[in-house]
Order: structure tokens, then sequence, then C-alpha cells
């Protein structure tokens, strides 16, 4: 694969430029959401001009012509001439994906990615030579551990539970039925936020119940914020690493692993293989382990 | 086009998630040219272990293979396995254009973007908004011009010539032969910075005179830190707005008018063509106009 890279790019090299570039074209995105660009767009009927965008929104004519220009660049808008003024619409995949109210909105992970992980990663040599997040050097924040940072405020964990439902509404649907689970009667997910993936979860198998454990405060914060199906997950508080966990035919470890040092993660891991209840993992599957082997999705 | 992008995200956004992952792209090559990573691995006979080159370049284990891993992924290192241990070695696209003391080595440029451009992008919000550049917001600068930012102590206009400079070692020869200019006896470069593209000019036309016409302090700063060829380029001092401009055949403004506001590029476009010297554009080439009307080269 380098290889092809290498030789390709050794006369000039395009894809380097790319990814040079590539600061800018997330930045380009975040900033047409922060700005409500998807959502106007989405909302009118007509196509419309720099000029009245930047009216209705009250950002610059010169900085919302450049920035709408810009999209039309990466295929995110279109454009048309009438009568020599540009008019510029929205494309399916902007509408889809990238307006605020769409049922596959991922405007809440760009708002996070644009405030917080974007600023973050501008010290990214820092957290290379100390091994250390930088919450500190860029938001003057605590930095032991980055949940203390991300939950620091309610408005702050909101954002964040928001960017993990985001990443459900794209994935979960495959990943719950990328093997066939309607055997395990009692799944707990670890960890599951919003419920997001419990609740694509309970809608692949619906004679299976389906809890979210996870803290107080954000098992509190998903039933008030965010809107639960009528999908029948229930929620259960609790600290996964210090409580004991509800007992279960499968858990579900997702995106949580990742998170922790090698000895917590080992912890939790002990505690998941002797709270799981035990089984046979179904044969004709051809997975002749027990159950409390295969007991844990891990979607890091 | 935009259907077209449109049409293959709908079911799963890939290219979009992939904008959305720009940033740390950028980030990861960025960081890796300021750590000195791609300098390591061309100066060592041997692929390295991540280990190897986290204590050669002072940096966190974890931190060091995280980097190189994903700098695999991207297909600019590549890695192999020896006796358990992954050992990282460089690509030649990363030996040419990364590394720091190479013939087309774009380290100046990346320095630039890591430390300047990327913090600056984070505000682009503001910028939209405010149709202003965020020097102020985001280094404490003054921000009237960019300009008055960019070459605030010397140090800093050194980077930006630095950078000018890059460009030209991809681009410059590709430009000045993109058209027959050997016609034109005195060629003058407003605003030549170091003299990267005059360079390139006069290797490719080595009966033409070519002169670099910028600000005495660039133009101090070009002879005392950007090497000059034995091309015979040579230098004079002035601000091409206030100053008179040296008599020419042919005037290059590279990256010059998409710095300025319209009123000030129509003064010195008006000086441009009061000053070029009168004759015809070789009528073999199909070009009926005369030369004043063909006097600048527009490289924005």
């Amino acid at each position: 694969m380098a290889e092809h890279l290498s030789q390709s790019e050794l006369d000039y090299p395009f894809k380097l430029l790319e990814y040079f570039n590539g600061f800018r074209v997330s930045k380009m995105i975040f900033s047409a959401c922060e700005l409500g660009v998807f959502d106007l767009l989405l909302k009118s009927q007509d196509a419309l001009s720099a000029q009245h965008v930047a009216q209705e929104l009250g950002t610059s004519m010169d900085g919302m012509e450049r920035l709408l220009d810009a999209l039309v660049g990466i295929e995110i808008l279109e454009v048309e001439t009438a009568q020599g003024t540009a008019l510029y619409s929205s494309t399916d995949v902007a509408n889809l994906y990238l307006a605020k109210g769409s049922a596959k909105s991922l405007h809440d992970m760009i708002i996070y990615r644009s405030q917080t992980v974007y600023p973050l990663w501008n010290n990214l040599v820092d957290a290379i030579r100390s091994g250390r997040n930088q919450y500190e050097k860029t938001f003057g924040l605590p930095s032991g551990h980055f949940f203390q940072a991300i939950y620091r405020s309610e408005e702050e964990m909101l954002k964040f539970m928001g960017i993990m439902s985001c990443h459900w509404v794209l994935d979960g649907h495959d990943v719950v039925t990328a093997f066939d689970l309607s055997r395990f009667q009692k799944v707990v997910d670890l960890g599951g936020c919003t419920g997001a993936l419990a609740n694509e979860m309970a809608r692949a198998y619906p004679a299976s119940s389906v809890t979210v454990f996870d803290l107080p405060q954000v098992v509190e914060a998903a039933q008030k914020h965010f809107k639960q199906e009528d999908s029948g997950v229930t929620f259960q508080s609790g600290d996964f690493f210090s409580d004991e966990i509800p007992g279960a035919d499968l858990y579900v470890l997702a995106r949580v692993i990742h998170d922790w040092p090698e000895e917590k993660c080992l912890a939790l891991l002990k505690k998941v293989y002797e709270t799981c209840k035990p089984g046979e993992f179904p044969r004709n599957q051809g997975h002749p382990h027990t159950l409390a082997d295969f007991s844990a999705i891990f979607c890091n």
C-alpha cells in the first residue's frame, strides 16, 4: 500500500497536499453547521444567493460567499447561476446528515469535534511528548482523566452524550446485526450512555430485555434530554468500576475499553466474566466456546 | 458532481466522515514533522521500533506508537514485524517532501500550517461572521491587515517566507513553463519574496534578466537566510504600492492579488499597466493582444 502512494506521489504529492488541507475541509463543514447554513438551505424551497444566506444568518457577505463556494467545491452544496447571480442549494447528503433536525443528523458530533476535539488536537505535539491528554493546556481544565473534563458540567456532558448517540445513528444497526444475538435473553450495555445502541439492540431482538447501565448523572440526562423510543430499554444507575453490575447473558462494552488504562480494563473484564451467566454459545454458528468467553462485544 | 457524492454517500457517509477527520490527518503529519520523526527515519539505516523513536525524540512511548501506527494507516510510513516488534521505516514520499533537509522539503510549509494556520482556522466561524482575519482572537495580535501580523517579527517573517518558498518548490517550474515566456527580456517579480519563483524563471529562460521587487526587510532576509542559486536573479527593494516599480517587459504577480482588497489591487494593476514597456505579444502563439494587456501572470 505504501509503495503505491509513494510511487504515484513522487512527481507531485497530490494526496499529501490534500492531507495538509484536511483541517480546512473539516472546519469548513463544521463552521457551516455551527452557522446554520445546512438548516437554512433545507428549510428554503428555493436556491439562495450568498447575500440572502449571509443576511439570514448574520454573517459577512464576503466570508459567506467564500464558504459556500468552498462547500460546492467538495460537493456538499450545489450551485447554479440565474441572471448572473450564483444560487446555492443543499444536497441530499447534507440534508440527511448535516442539517440539525434530520433523523440521521450528525450535528452534535460535528459541534463537539469543532469546539472541543479540533482545539485539543492543536496540542497534539505536546500530547505525544507527554503521553497525556491536553485539556489543561487547551481549556485550562484539570486533566487527571479526561472524563473529569468531559463531565465537568451538565452542558458539556450533554454535548458528549450527543456525539455518542450520533455514532450509533450511523453504525448501531450494523453492529448489533453483524451476529445473530437473538439467543441472549438479558443484555446489559455497560456505559450505554443515551441508550442509542441499546435501542438498536432492542429493535433488532424484540424478545430480549436490554438494560443500559451508566453513572447516575448520565442515566438521568439520558432519560431527560434524549428521546427514548418505545423499545422497552430500561436504565440502571451505577459505576461499573466500584459497584456490582447487573447479571446478564450478554454484556456490551461499546467504545468503553479504549477510554481506560490497562489495569482498569482488566478489572472491568474480570467483573464481567465473573458476573456473566454461564451457558453455551450456539454450536450451530460454529462457536464451541462457552458463553462466558464470548460475553462481551467490543466496539472500540 | 454533487449528485455523485450525494448518491453514493446516502447509505453510509464514508466521504463525509473522512472530511470530519481531515483535521486529525493534517495534525498527525504536522506533529510528526515538528517532532522530527521523518528526519530520524531518513537518517537511520534500519527500520526503528516505536520505543527507539520515542527515546531518540524525547516523547512518550504510548503517544509515539499511536502516531507511527496512524502514519502507517495513511501510507506515509511503513511497518514490518521482526520477532514480535513492530519496526517503522519511511517511504520515498516522506523522505522527499517531509524530511527537513530534502531538496523538495515542505517542512517550512508544514510548520507554518501547524502553528499558525491551524489555530487561525479554529476561529473560522468568527471570520465568516465578521469578514475579518482572526489574528487578534487567535494570537492577540492587531489585525488591521494580516501582513501586520505575519511580519510582526523577523522570526515570523522568515517562517512566512519559508512557506512561500515551499510553494514554488512544488509548482514553480510548471508555472513558468506553462507558456513560452522566452521573448520577455526583462522580468520583474513583484512581491517575489525569497526569489524561489524568480529562480525557476531564470533557469527556464537563461537569456532573460529577472528581478525580485519586495519590501526592504524581505529583500534583506531573502539574501541573508535563503539560498540564492547562481541563476543571476537580482533583488530590488521597495513598496509596490507607494514606490515606483522598475520597468519591465513582463511583470509577475504571484500569490499577491488575493492578499489585498479590490481598490489596492486596481491601483497596483494600473501601475503595472502604465509602467510596462509596450510591445506585441507574439502572434505565432495566437495572442493578438498588445504586450501591455498581457503583462502580468496571475498565480493566485
